[in-house]
């Protein structure tokens, strides 16, 4: 259960839920994250198998992330997990009217 | 996305999908937590209103927790997290054989 526990974590899944993406792309993909973060956060996704990188050697060289079969499973969960926030904020809507 | 990030979170939301359960009731049903990051994160959880906790003036006196109405209603969640653990567990079991 704490597998998904890193604060950024499920953003990062999240984002790349869309597609391969550069680590500027994913650390503009996702708000509030820093470079720092976004390093540690990829680091630890990839120690688990749940993102891989694929380097080009570009000048300068670039580095693409995406989700592994393992990762891409985790559709489900981010979908719940969507559906659940629009629910808590139509609760939440419901409660102020 | 963020909501869900602290380590024992979702472990402890977990652990009270199977009903009301007092303080060390909860603290046995997590493997791993220590009484201060439970309390941590019940407080935690209590701000977000995802559990609720119901004092007795038993002696000693004690708490019950329980979720609320937005906790139960993660349960799609829990569902999908555990869905994917075993596919993974499976998966793995795949790859060594």
């Amino acid at each position: 259960m704490d597998l998904l526990s890193g604060k950024w974590t499920m953003s990062v899944i999240n984002a790349l839920m869309s597609g391969v993406l550069r680590f500027g792309e994913l650390e503009r993909a996702v708000p509030g994250i820093n470079t720092r973060m976004l390093a540690r956060t990829v680091k630890e996704l990839e120690e688990r198998k749940i993102i891989s990188r694929k380097p080009h050697p570009t000048v300068p060289p670039t580095v693409e992330y995406s989700l592994t079969e393992k990762g891409l499973a985790l559709k489900p969960v981010m979908q719940a997990l969507q559906a659940w926030a629009v629910a808590n904020y139509h609760r939440a809507q419901a409660e102020q009217s």
